[in-house]
């Protein structure tokens, strides 16, 4: 057997012998090393094979992880009793049993509203590792961003008041409170999205894609090899990069160029722009773009090749690109779904006004 | 330390005397194997303490359980795309985080839409030890009953052939119904409702009221018994019965009665008969009654002593009751929130209408 990284090897014509002498039926001639390589060259980190070095990187001293705050914050997260009519938990529209989104077009709340700018719910999947939250980017964290679906008129509808009513009027919650915050916390809206913020902290999923990076050169076949190979030619990359595959302010040229521009009103930040979305669990995350107006994985490679880059990506290069982006199909977090404290009587009861 | 389940007492001025010595601080006086004796002659049976003796009560020869189908089953009852906008699942009505309810008065389902008759979602916890499903009783097991809301239009609002032509859309649930079930499986909507009853079968919650029937006479405190010998007496037996204490079909007065009875139409099944509610963990299942009409447990308790036994039950005795019925809320089985396939480019859309 080949030890694979230690061949180094440069020369085109060298490559190809090599595919045909060590690498099988595959029609792809780059050596692995120099994919990883190229890779790096594009800006694109793994998710690290560590548990304490992913730990590191979705960690936030300004608001720790601890186990404690993990385990309350899933609740919280699970819990419908956050919104308005006692229905709607952050779980409805981004749920972690289906890739941490809705799989509808556009986000579906309170009183069965759909969000006023047909705007796609994103994934909370990996979305710690975005370097803004929202599609206009306009809040910086997990801990912000959190407070807003909460309050928005067309998602859970709850005001803050409200929701820290319905918590702190459940002995099971403040007692939690108290044992992760210690006894004189003051529960109050923002603690309470800070908590939820760090669960969704926790929500990475490493694919075989890291497996490659970090080194096991195996963990890719070489038709996903060959697909990652041309996502970074076509220049994917220049917008779809770094440990997120995404999640980067980009310019976006949708509102002018894309096929279902007119589906919302969405015209990104003051200055035009829009969050990347990563790519990570992208086969799970259907339909496609800030509205949600593609449903096929290779269609939306296309689309954007040709509204992004000026290119047209054939079907069949599409196909490979699309088999590549299988490979950020991560292993998701074990969740054990949480029991929620029970309401009293002085739990203020649902609405739907 | 005296063994309790030795004193075998008959006389009432020896049973005050003994709770004076051997029980403390407790005004109620009567042998714990008397109210157990009491609690047996009322119909009342416990959940058995062995995992097989659980298995034989809720298994169905001709639906017989098995890892796998609890497994699928799971995944099913956890699944929005079962619904027509491919949002609500069964587990959205029947929150299993939640005391396997929703917490609001009348169900709330597609499109918003509350239940026609403004019937209150019953729980799927212990729903294998009903004798009838609905709360017309109008379904004999959870086989029959998990076609129903899938396909109501005010629930899931799904068409039986929409239903089988998403699942079987998906490769991930196609392998799995072929593990589950052979090769040859023909995955049509029966099946599908029938795998999600197994799933519902084994959601049985085992409390401290039935260790202390099957034996452990620790396990209620005083306050406690006193609650359940009281239950007992006023008769609240008469209907709450059974292992499920509830699930069969009684002659029901609150049409005619019941304070909110002007609450939606519901008149029971043509007979006027209504499923008795389980009283398992109906601390987590408020609102109360058919139509959610009252929220309070020790109201409910009042409520249903005038309406069905022509009592007054005194606030005092209404909180004693309530103090017993704590000790249903059950231990829920430990669930790993699934992981669902991914839809393909041939999975039908959301629809909306």
């Amino acid at each position: 057997m080949i030890k694979r990284d230690k061949i180094m090897l440069t020369g085109k014509k060298t490559l190809a012998l090599t595919t045909i002498l060590f690498a099988g039926v595959s029609a792809f001639a780059m050596s692995d090393m120099d994919l990883v390589k190229k890779v790096t060259k594009a800006g694109i980190k793994p998710i690290p094979s560590s548990k304490m070095e992913i730990l590191k990187l979705v960690d936030d001293p300004k608001n720790p992880i601890t186990d404690r705050k993990v385990e309350l914050g899933k609740k919280l997260y699970f819990e419908p009793r956050l919104s308005k009519s006692g229905l709607i938990s952050c779980n409805t529209c981004h749920n972690l049993a289906a890739g941490g989104v809705d799989g509808v077009a556009a986000a579906i709340g309170h009183k069965w509203t759909a969000n006023p700018h047909h705007l796609n719910s994103p994934t909370v999947y990996n979305s710690v590792l975005n370097k803004a939250q929202f599609w206009d980017g306009r809040s910086p964290h997990l801990e912000d961003q959190a407070q807003g679906p909460i309050q928005a008129g067309p998602e859970m509808a709850a005001p803050a008041k409200l929701v820290v009513q319905r918590v702190t009027s459940m002995p099971g919650y403040v007692n939690e409170f108290k044992n992760t915050y210690g006894s004189s916390v003051k529960i109050d809206f923002k603690l309470i999205a800070d908590t939820i913020a760090v669960f969704e902290r926790t929500l990475v999923t490493p694919s075989s894609f890291d497996d490659f990076l970090n080194g096991n050169l195996d963990a890719l076949t070489s038709e996903q090899k060959e697909g990652l190979n041309l996502f970074i030619d076509k220049g994917c990359t220049s917008c779809h990069n770094d440990i997120g595959l995404g999640g980067t302010m980009q310019a976006f040229e949708v509102a002018k160029k894309y096929k279902f521009a007119s589906l919302g009103d969405f015209k990104g930040d003051k200055n035009g722009m829009v969050k990347t979305p990563t790519l990570r669990n992208i086969e799970e995350t259907a339909p496609y773009f800030h509205n949600g107006g593609i449903w096929s994985l290779s269609e939306a490679v296309k689309e954007m090749g040709s509204v992004q880059l000026g290119l047209t990506i054939s079907d069949k290069d599409a196909a490979k690109i699309t088999t590549f982006l299988k490979t950020l199909t991560g292993e998701k977090p074990t969740i054990i779904y949480p029991i929620l404290p029970v309401s009293t009587n002085k739990t203020p009861k649902p609405e739907f006004n």
